[in-house]
C-alpha cells in the first residue's frame, strides 16, 4: 500500500531517530531547505502530485491559462520563531517570501492570498501587528491580498501563528529563466550580502544582544530585478536564497542545470555583524537563510550591465559577481575556492541548522 | 499604535476568556466560520488587508490579469482532527474544499498550491497516505498540483499536520453569480444531505460507532454545479456550506445580499444516521460542516431545470428546493418554518460548536 515509502529511499541522518540510514518519522531536518527537503520532495510529493506529467514540482510554477499570457502560482508558509525579530515579522515575511519566489521566475506580483493558522489563546494584539504589517509589507510590494482563510486550533496545537501565503504574478515578456540556459562560463551573481535574515531570527531567539544588531534583509525583490530582466540580454536564471541559504541554493542550480559551479569566498558579501554573530553562534552564512537577496546567472556579457542595473536599486547597493559556472564533470559539485587559494566541497545543507527560520 | 483593536469591537462569547463580552485573546470559535470568525475578518482583515479597495476579503476572488478572462483565485488551510475519518481525510479534504470554492464562483479548477506544516515525529506512512489521497483527489477532479511547500515544526508545536491549498480556477463565461443578483422570489436549493461531514469528523474523533456509520460527503463539485450554470438561466448565487454549516451560510447570504430567507425544516434533505447522530451528539444539523454540498439562489423559473440537470449527477441525487427568498425587512433575517407551523429565528453558529472539523 505504501510501496513509496516501503522502499525506504527517504534518507535521515544518523542521529535523527532513523534506523538504518532511513527515516520512518518526519525529522527537523526535512523542513531545513535542506537534503531532506529534497529528498521528501522527490520521494513523497513529486510520486503523488507531480503526477502523469512527471513535472518537478517548483517553488514557482509557470502556468497559461487559456488566453492568458505566462503566470506564475507559488506557495509558502511560514513558521518563523519568534514572530517579530529584528527587521521584520511573520506578516512582512509571508508577503517578501511569496513575491520574491514570484520574481525568482521573473513574475509581477499581482494578488497573493493569506491562509492563517492561529493557536487558541493567542494575543489579540499580535495577530493586529502582524496583519497590519503584512498589509504594509503587500501595499510596498504593490500587490493585492485578495482572498483569505482563517483556521484556530486547541492551546498547544500549534506554536501561535502560521501563515501561508500563495502568490499569482504576470511573468515578464521578456523573462527567459531556465536550468537548460545555464551553460560553463556564465557568471554568478548575488544581489548583497548574505546570512542577515538567519542571524537576525536567531538571535532574537537565544535572546542575543550584539554590538551591532543585526536585522533581517527580509524585502520584496521584484523592482530590484524587473530592469535587469527588461534591458539586459543574456540573463539566465534567478533563485532567491532562502532557506538552506547561499551554498545549498547554489548546489541545487548545478544538480539541475547540470553543470558545476566555483564560487570565491572573498567576493561574497558578507555584513561584518553578520560574520562576528556567525562566528560566536557557530553558524556558516553560506548556509543562513536570506529573505531579501536574489542569485543570479548571466552571461558574461552580461555581468557589467546587471550589476550597475542592481546596484542602481538600493537592495542592489552591494551586488557581486561571485563565481563561475563550469562544464559538468559528472556530480553537479559546488566548489568554494577560499582566501588561501584552496578549494573545497560544498553540499546541501544536511540536517537542521536552525528549525523555524522562515 | 493598535487602535483599531484597542477600540475592543472584536466580540467574545461570555464563557470565552473575554472581559465584558469582548475578546483580547483568539477563541477557537473564532475558527468556526460562524459570528466570531465574520468579526475577525470584519475588524482584523479587512481594515489591513482589504486596504484601499473597502472590498471584501472573499474565500474566492475573481481577478483578471492583462489579457486574460475572469480567474478566481481561493484559499484554505485544513487542520482537520483525526486526519483520517469516514469518508475521507486531511488530504482529499484539502482538494475538495479548495476546488469547491472555486466552483462556488463558477470556476474549473485549473491548478492548485499545497502547503504542508508537520509536526517533527509525524509518523512517514501518515504524510504518504495523505499525500497520496491528495493526488488521487486532485486527479478526479482534474486539478493539478502545480507547487508545493514544506515546512517542520518542533514536537508540540503543531498537530500532526496541516495543509494549505490555494486554487487558481477560470470562471465560466456563463457564470454570472453576485449577491446583488439575489431578489425577492428567488428559491433556495441545496444539492443534497446536509451534516454529514460533521458528523463523520465528530463520531471518528470521539470513537463513536454507530449501527449506519456517517462517511463525510467530502466530494469535488464543479462538475455537478457547471451544467446548471452553462445551460440554465437565472443562476444568481452558489456557496458551499462548510464551517457554519447551511444555517450560517444562509444567513451570511441574506446579510450581504441585503434580504431575507425563509426555509422549510421539513425540505432540508438529512441522512437519518445523520439526524440519529445528532440526537444523540446534542448537535444541529444545519450548523455542521459539509464538505460536498452547494446552496444555489435561483429565479423561480429556474428551479426546475436546475434540480433536473442536479439530479443527473450521482452527487446530486438528493437536491431539494429548501426556501425562499423575501424581502429586507432590516435585519437580514434567516428563518426556519418548522414541520409543526412554527417559525424560528437563525442566526449564525456563536461558540465553537466543534473545532477542526476541517
Amino acid at each position: 500500500m505504501m510501496a513509496n515509502h516501503s522502499h525506504g529511499t527517504v534518507e535521515g541522518p544518523d542521529d535523527g531517530g532513523a534506523s538504518g540510514g532511513r527515516a520512518d518519522r518526519i525529522l527537523l531536518a526535512h523542513g531545513d531547505g535542506g537534503l531532506l527537503t529534497a529528498n521528501l520532495v522527490e520521494e513523497v510529493f513529486l510520486p503523488y502530485l507531480g503526477g502523469q506529467q512527471s513535472e518537478k514540482l517548483l517553488d514557482a510554477a509557470v502556468i497559461q491559462p487559456k488566453g492568458c499570457g505566462r503566470l506564475a502560482l507559488t506557495t509558502d508558509s511560514f513558521v518563523v520563531k519568534p514572530v517579530f525579530f529584528p527587521g521584520g515579522d511573520i506578516g512582512s515575511l509571508a508577503v517578501h517570501g511569496t513575491v520574491n519566489d514570484l520574481a525568482a521566475v521573473g513574475a509581477r506580483p499581482v494578488a497573493i492570498t493569506a491562509g492563517f493558522i492561529l493557536e487558541e489563546g493567542l494575543d489579540l494584539d499580535t495577530l493586529v501587528a502582524v496583519v497590519r504589517s503584512m498589509g504594509q509589507a503587500a501595499a510596498t510590494a504593490g500587490v493585492r491580498v485578495v482572498a483569505g482563510d482563517t483556521k484556530v486550533v486547541e492551546r498547544d496545537a500549534a506554536d501561535q501563528l502560521f501563515i501561508n501565503t500563495t502568490g499569482l504574478g504576470e511573468v515578464l515578456p521578456q523573462a527567459d529563466l531556465a536550468f537548460a540556459h545555464i551553460a560553463p562560463g556564465d557568471r554568478v551573481l548575488v544581489t548583497g550580502t548574505v546570512g542577515d535574515h538567519g542571524v537576525a531570527v536567531v538571535s532574537r531567539r537565544r535572546g542575543l544582544a550584539f554590538d551591532t544588531p543585526v536585522r533581517s534583509d527580509s524585502a520584496p525583490l521584484f523592482d530590484l530585478v524587473a530592469p535587469v530582466l527588461e534591458e539586459v540580454p543574456g540573463v539566465k536564471f534567478l533563485r532567491d536564497p532562502t532557506r538552506g541559504g547561499l551554498a545549498t541554493t547554489l548546489k541545487e542550480i548545478a544538480l539541475s542545470a547540470g553543470v558545476e559551479i566555483v564560487i570565491d569566498e572573498e567576493r561574497i558579501p558578507v555584513n561584518d555583524a553578520v560574520r562576528g554573530a556567525c562566528d560566536i553562534l557557530g553558524l556558516d552564512p553560506l548556509y543562513l537563510a536570506n529573505e531579501g537577496k536574489m542569485l543570479l546567472v548571466v552571461a558574461p556579457e552580461a555581468v557589467a550591465p546587471t550589476l550597475q542595473r542592481l546596484r542602481r536599486h538600493p537592495l542592489g547597493a552591494t551586488a557581486a559577481e561571485i563565481g563561475v559556472v563550469q562544464a559538468w564533470a559528472g556530480k553537479g559539485e559546488l566548489w568554494l575556492r577560499t582566501p588561501l587559494g584552496g578549494t573545497k566541497r560544498l553540499d546541501r545543507l544536511a540536517g537542521e541548522q536552525l528549525p523555524r527560520i522562515c
